[in-house]
């Protein structure tokens, strides 16, 4: 059993924060193991227009300047065709849709994706990627909740496939068997990422522990399963997008009688071990490159590094998940905190 | 819209914990317009004796002795039928089946059933009800789950019910419209608990909100239907079980990144005004009185209050859900705190 030598390794999910969290959480990537980090839109206010993420890029690397950030605009009726084209030239690489209401950050969400079939259009003529929050909004009337709204958010991926055959589309953080089959059966255009913490997590890891609620909640133990196997089987349109998604301790952990918690789970500063952990815990250890870079990078038409390839060793060496991060008053708790990897970081 | 008179209100199912927590909670029962009070045997240790049973009881009646309390066993290896026959000598009227590990202080909850067929056979014979906790323990090798844990478990009921067709079992707090449908096609020995908070909450609503979580725990919309659609048509085999169960505040209220918060949820303060509420908002008013009183004394030939009939009345005005309660820095908040009802209750 000998260490891993991980070449390239990118995140085509996590969310950087903005603030004090920002300054926190963005060394993070780097931290995880990782070079490139897809940035996703939802901050107050949220990333709406190119300039915003321009702007936005900038921030995170005056934090962090190594790190390659793949940027995204958030699905509004503000974004135009010719916002796309714009955003096109300035290096935007994806639009994320959010349903209204369904996480952080999610009240400008989109309710229905017909109006938007000119931005579609247009970001099928320019390459930018489609990143979609896969569940529909909850409605009881409906028998619609946390636990179905992702299976009954197919339907419209299939539809939009149809439509836009040519368009990039991601389905983003998978947590069902009905999604990994649905996307299994489009065509080469439709990616799908799967986090780290939903190859561990089932319905039973978050009732009634906050820091392991996230959207989509973890479903059933067959879902997670079946995560596990598309990984398993190396099916090159699946790969890494963490989710990494931080918000502080207080934030996490204590609900009101009347109030909730935060959705999120924080993968961040230990992504690469974990993910090396888990893979071979289902026997997928061997698929870890395509998994964390290979898949991804190839869906994204970014197969290097933007620099030389950066290799990245993880070695066979029991490390205990560090805790806890602080900045200016601001802690934020990693996922598996206190547990054992089987992996740590290590130099080349 | 008059005010509406109830008699003899009865909580099948309620958790009046030890200690200072019980001084607490217990004077609750009467607060929430009830003097019946069912009490769940799950302490630490577990009342699993005549004698623990009695000296239990005893110490409830120090605290509130306007309530009737109706005992229950903890079934546990050390039950004999001897002691069965002991406990319907003391007037102990229940034995109350955990399976391990699935709620507080579960821990020496059963795993096999068959083991106790002779003190099934001596409950049949004296008239003792068998309550079910009626879930089997989470099992992710065969996708066992929180959410389908209840539905696995209705194999077991139907075959107690067809093995012992005589003695009366309990299907405690139903969740789901499986439980429901199964407890229907049963015969009349068999009845169904139904909490308060089962008719308001869906999984959605415990998502993050550690005050909703309880175990079992809120299912599908389509589940909650099912609970009140059954209330609805006024099947005489269901009736009210609160299961009321607090917890400080503290243990509710935050977790840590490595362990969770208890489970529970809690009703008793509020019992009758908010089971008035909901029972309104899908049209079955008319069923208050079988559901709170009627049916539940009917199945446990406790048709009359222990003195003269207590009539409570139930008045058509809005309250807001009272402030937590606090004894010796034990502080607990009931469900739905801050929210308006209805309903209030008022004097005679």
């Amino acid at each position: 059993m000998t260490d891993i030598i991980v070449y390239d390794p990118a995140d085509f999910h996590v969310h950087l924060r903005q603030g004090q969290l920002s300054r926190l959480v963005t060394p993070h990537v780097a931290k995880g193991g990782f070079n490139l980090a897809y940035v996703m839109p939802n901050l107050k206010p949220p990333i709406t227009t190119t300039d915003l993420a321009l702007a936005y890029k900038q921030s995170l690397e005056a934090i962090d300047p190594n790190i390659e950030y793949l940027m995204t605009l958030y699905l509004s009726p503000e974004l135009t065709p010719d916002e796309i084209r714009k955003a096109k030239k300035a290096g935007i690489v994806g639009v994320k849709s959010y349903p209204r209401g369904v996480t952080t950050n999610s009240d400008g969400g989109i309710e229905s994706y017909e109006v938007y079939d000119p931005i579609f259009k247009a970001m099928e003529e320019e390459g930018l990627v489609l990143n979609l929050h896969g569940e529909v909004p909850s409605d009881p009337e409906s028998n619609i909740c946390v636990l179905n709204a992702e299976e009954k958010f197919l339907p419209h991926l299939v539809t939009l496939h149809r439509k836009f055959p040519k368009l990039r589309i991601v389905l983003e953080h998978a947590t069902t068997r009905a999604a990994v089959e649905t996307v299994k059966t489009l065509g080469d255009t439709v990616g799908c990422t799967i986090t780290a913490h939903h190859l561990s997590l089932s319905v039973d890891d978050w009732a009634g522990q906050s820091f392991h609620f996230c959207k989509p909640v973890a479903k059933y133990p067959s879902d997670r399963r079946a995560l596990q196997q598309v990984i398993y089987e190396g099916h090159p349109r699946f790969f890494l997008g963490s989710d990494s998604a931080p918000h502080p301790i207080v934030s996490k952990s204590t609900a009101t009688p009347t109030e909730g918690c935060a959705a999120g789970v924080y993968t961040s500063p230990i992504l690469l071990p974990l993910v090396a952990h888990l893979l071979e815990s289902f026997g997928a250890l061997d698929n870890l490159q395509a998994f964390v870079s290979g898949n991804g990078r190839r869906f994204y038409g970014r197969t290097r590094g933007k620099d030389s390839p950066k290799a990245v060793r993880v070695v066979r060496e029991k490390s205990k998940v560090e805790a806890v991060s602080e900045l200016d008053g601001i802690k934020v708790a990693p996922f598996w905190l206190g547990k054992e990897l089987n992996f740590r970081l290590g130099s080349l």
